[in-house]
This record gives structure tokens, C-alpha cells and sequence, in this order.
């Protein structure tokens, strides 16, 4: 294992504090939870937005954390649900008068922390309301999860609840409009190569050197099939003719684009995915009004991407251009 | 090798035209020179900054125009200087009647290019000067160098010039500048892996599976020493020393403190290095008042990353905080 780690045990925590280092203006850090706040703590009259799972999907979850994005948001171990303790605090310290929406990626140790630590809370009189995403198109139930899995539509569902709540919406309006997103995303992932969790030492599958999973999921569970590698344009067009039926998306939709690297695959690559589906989607006759190529929920330093689509309208186009800060600023 | 690639001879072109189609509003692209310029073109009454060499640095430099930065750039095939036609077109797109300042990367291939080039354009009265970036102080001459290449600081030696340059700073002006930062900043890489070429199809050198090369190239050119691999905090000792004694920075100093990503890295480790650099930095009485953690400037999918310090004052500072916008962006 070729990384830069010290003592495994401590990656999470080390790479927490060094997000906080870098980020004085904007975060608070509280090592005991492994929790990242906005700094300021919450506007009491506005809805708070919070999220946590396990580590390893950097940016996602503590680096979306910032003014237009998540009030505050936990971590476990890497491919580890936070403990249930670590979720309460969450809540609570992002306890606000207009409420606190929950946004859970659907996998079933995570929605165990969250269910308790929303019960915990609202025992306590904090008006908090929990959201599932599962935007991946891939399979059904999964290795970790009974229904879809929540992958990288999940910056989606973040971004317009962020800006709705800055906005001052109601807990039941900012709901509804993660209900919105979440019914209008839909991803699928690829993966080239596995990945090696710190603490593990080895990949946590197998694939060989001609291999790739199609429809993988974040935390290297199976996908719908093992295949040998082809061109960039063909699995392109895989992913794309995936996630376009699924909902379906229509012809004359105005969408969102988004080619998301899994962490070890560089930029340049993904540019490439990009433009094949860009000419894709205008050839299904959709009109790509936003587009998102990067990193923004990841596998370590598997190489990989995911393809998303989100159906817009007025409103959510809108929401995507408030403005926002998060650790993952570049300037 | 396995990469989302479709005909490696096609890489470059493919991948900058992904980048246009993602950035319609702020980018122009000119398939014929590989060149991509600033929306609207270059402002007759401001300098222009123009950047290029081969591909494979990205989001160095195509990904580094736009407003606040640069003015425009062409890129080679990876790893090969854009060729003199290239350049002389790029320096024409950007003429201004206040000049262009071209910033090389010190290397001979991308020096050659660039002489030719401006050679061209001043002999059609076109008002030009060059500026070579040399900050890693891994090694003295190297495998395509005389003298220091040029590596991650030119992203500081571009925000600086570019902020400059929008401001309506002269051409002597903007060179003065560019020569600040160069002689206040230094880097030095280390890299954890080689990177595949897509036309080449095999790694550019062969390290063993404990082995890292500390002051790795960003072509994957020998550093100082191969090692077997330490812990992360070891290794960014070793590049920290390296670094903040070779001017040397001295205590007191105010820096801005970047940890660049190779490509192949995932966020998290870069931040697990921030956290040791940051505490080292306070150790030798610096004062981290910038900081940059991301990558500036990779090596295709090379596992690995570099440190940079650059000191500051305050016109250093207000420069790196002026506005600006390019395709690295994430919102």
C-alpha cells in the first residue's frame, strides 16, 4: 500500500484537521465527533442541512459544508457509518428554530445512525425531518443497501436544499425540494481499478487488468456486470443510455451534466466522458444548461467516474446558481 | 492500461474539446492550434498573459484561463511542447496594445517554442515579453532542463500576473510581478507512482511497490533520491525542509502554504499532509495566511504531490485574492 498515511488509525481524524487548518474562516472542527460545522454555528431562523456516512467520498460530506451547502456534517471511518452519538451531535449542534433536515444516503448503516440520532433529537424537542437518496440506477438492493444507493446526485439534493434554506424556506418547503431533486437524479458509476482503505491495507475487490465493474457503487460493491475495457465513448455511452431511460428523461428537458471522478482518475479523462455525453444528451434532444465535471463524491483513489442527470426547472436552476463556498474552493 | 480514452492520438484534442463544450461562457476553443482563449478575446488596454506546453499538467494550462488569470493557452500532445505554430497563433489571439507576457515553465522544449514564437510576433510589431518560472528546487539541471524546472508555483506566477494585469497594471509592471513571485516561491514533489501516457501505453519509469521518489519531475524526471516509502508526515518533512530552507524563508515570514495533488491522489491525503505542513510551518514561526490544497498542476494519473511556500506582502496578497474564474471551477 502506497499512500500518504501514518498511523491508519488516524487518517480520518488527521485529514479532518487539516481541512480545518486550511479552512479557519469557514469551518468549525470538532475532533470528539468527527464533525465539521459552519462557522458561526446556525442561523436560528433558518433550516439547517445536515449530512454525515462514512469517510472516503471526499468531497462529500464534511468538505460540502459552508454558506449555500450543509450547516454541519459527520464522518466515520473510512466505508463506515459514523456511531450514532457522532449523528446526535450533529443534529444538535446544527439545532435551529426553523428545523433541521437530515439527508441520508441511502445504505443501511448509515440510515440505523441517522433513525437513532433523529429519535434522540426529536425526543429532545428539535424539530429535525430526515431525506433518503438514492439516485444510482445500477441495481436494486446492493450489498449494503435495500432499494437504490445515494451517489453523487446527492451534491445535487445538497446544493438546492443549501441555497433554499439561505433563502429561508420551511422545513416542509426545503423537504420538498430535496423530494425534488432526489425525483429527478439519476447516476451510474464505473470503475477501472479498485481501491485500498488505509486501515485495510489491500483492495477491497478484485478486478482484472483488462477488467472494469459497470455500475459499481461507491464503496466497491458490484455493479450490474464485469466487462472487459473498451473506449472512453463506449462506456460513456453505457452510463448514458443507463441513467437517461431510467426515469425516462424526455426530449426538450432542460438537464444538468455531471461527470464525477471516483478519485484516482484525472481530469483530463473525465473531459473526454464529458464530451461524449454531451453530444449525447443534445442528440436525445436535451438542452445541458449546467454541467459539473469533477470530484465531488469519490472512492479514495479508485479510478473511475460516475454520469449523472438532473431534470431542471426554474426553481432548481436557480438554486444551482446561489451562491456557495465549501472547502473544495480551488481560489 | 486502462483509461477512459478512446484513439490515444485523439486524447488531447477530445479532452480540450470537453472542456469548451463544459465552459461556453467563459472559454473559446481553436481546434487547429490546440488553444484555448478568454471569452470575447483579449482587452486592447490591459496586458495579456499567455501560457503553454504540453499536456498532462492539467488544470495547468488551458484550465487556468479566464478572467483573473490567463488571457489564453495552447497545449502539445502530453508531455511534448505545443509546437511554434501554436504558440505564435496563441500570442496573436491575445495581442494587446499593452502588451502580452508569456510565462514558460522552464523547460527547453516549451523554451524553444516560445523563443521562435515571440521571435514572430515581435517582428510584427506585436509588443511581447517572456518570463520563465523555475521554483522546484528538487534538483539543478534535469533531464529536459538547464537550470530549475518549472512546476506547481506557476499557478501563483498566473493568479498573481493575471489579478495584475486586470487591474491595468503595465507590461513592466506585470513582468516585475511575475519576478516577484518567482523569486519568493519554491516546490518540491515527491511522487508515489508513475503515470501511463495514453499514446505511450506504459508507465514513463518504474518504481518498486515500497519505493518513492522524492523531487520527482512533473514528466516523471528523477528527483534526488529513490526511497522506500515512510510515513506521511516523514515525507512532507523532508519536503518542507527542502523547500523553506532554499531561499531560505525565515521566521516571521507571511506565506501562502499549497500541497498540490499529482493526479492520482485523493483529497484526503493531501489534507493528511496539510495538517503536518501547517504545524511545520508555525513551527519555523511562518504565518500560513493563504493556503492551496488541490491539484494545481498534475502528472496524469501519477500518484503523488508537491509542496509549495510562497512569501508574501501585501500586494502579493491582495492579487492572490482578486477575483477570478476559470474551468477548475466547482459550482
Amino acid at each position: 500500500m502506497k499512500k500518504f498515511v501514518n498511523d491508519p488509525a488516524q487518517f480520518v481524524p488527521e485529514f479532518m484537521k487539516g481541512i480545518a487548518q486550511a479552512n479557519p474562516d469557514l469551518l468549525d472542527y470538532t475532533p470528539e465527533f468527527q464533525m465539521i460545522t459552519r462557522k458561526g454555528g446556525p442561523n436560528n431562523s433558518k433550516v439547517s442541512i445536515v449530512q454525515g456516512s462514512g469517510s472516503g467520498h471526499e468531497p462529500a460530506h464534511v468538505m460540502a459544508v459552508g454558506p449555500g451547502m450543509l450547516t454541519g456534517a459527520c464522518q466515520g471511518a473510512v466505508f463506515a457509518a459514523p456511531p450514532v452519538d457522532a449523528c446526535y451531535e450533529t443534529i444538535k449542534a446544527c439545532a435551529s428554530d426553523a428545523g433541521v433536515l437530515v439527508l441520508v444516503n441511502n445504505y443501511q448503516g448509515d440510515r440505523m445512525a441517522w433513525d437513532m440520532a433523529t429519535e434522540m433529537a426529536t425526543a429532545e424537542d428539535i424539530n429535525v425531518k430526515q431525506f433518503w437518496i438514492n439516485d444510482d440506477v445500477a441495481v436494486e438492493d446492493s450489498l449494503y443497501t435495500v432499494g437504490r444507493r445515494g451517489v453523487a446526485g446527492n451534491f445535487f439534493v445538497i446544493k438546492a436544499c443549501g441555497a433554499a434554506a439561505d433563502q429561508g424556506k420551511s422545513l416542509d418547503e426545503v423537504y420538498a425540494i430535496a423530494e425534488k431533486v432526489n425525483n429527478n437524479v439519476r447516476t451510474m458509476g464505473v470503475a477501472l481499478t479498485s481501491c485500498i482503505p488505509p486501515a485495510k491495507g489491500t483492495p477491497i475487490f478484485e478486478l482484472g487488468d483488462d477488467e472494469i465493474e459497470v455500475g459499481v457503487g461507491i464503496h466497491g460493491e458490484p455493479g450490474r456486470r464485469r466487462e472487459k475495457i473498451h473506449s472512453a465513448d463506449k462506456i460513456t455511452e453505457e452510463l448514458f443510455e443507463a441513467v437517461s431511460k431510467d426515469i425516462p428523461f424526455n426530449s426538450g428537458d432542460r438537464i444538468a451534466l455531471m461527470i464525477n471522478g471516483l478519485g484516482g482518475t484525472p481530469i483530463t479523462e473525465l473531459y473526454v466522458m464529458y464530451a461524449k455525453a454531451h453530444d449525447l444528451a443534445e442528440q436525445a434532444g436535451f438542452t445541458v444548461v449546467r454541467n459539473y465535471v469533477g470530484e465531488y463524491c469519490t472512492s479514495l483513489e479508485m479510478a473511475g467516474a460516475s454520469l449523472t442527470i438532473l431534470r431542471l426547472d426554474a426553481e432548481l436552476e436557480a438554486l444551482l446558481d446561489a451562491p456557495a463556498e465549501t472547502a473544495a474552493r480551488i481560489f
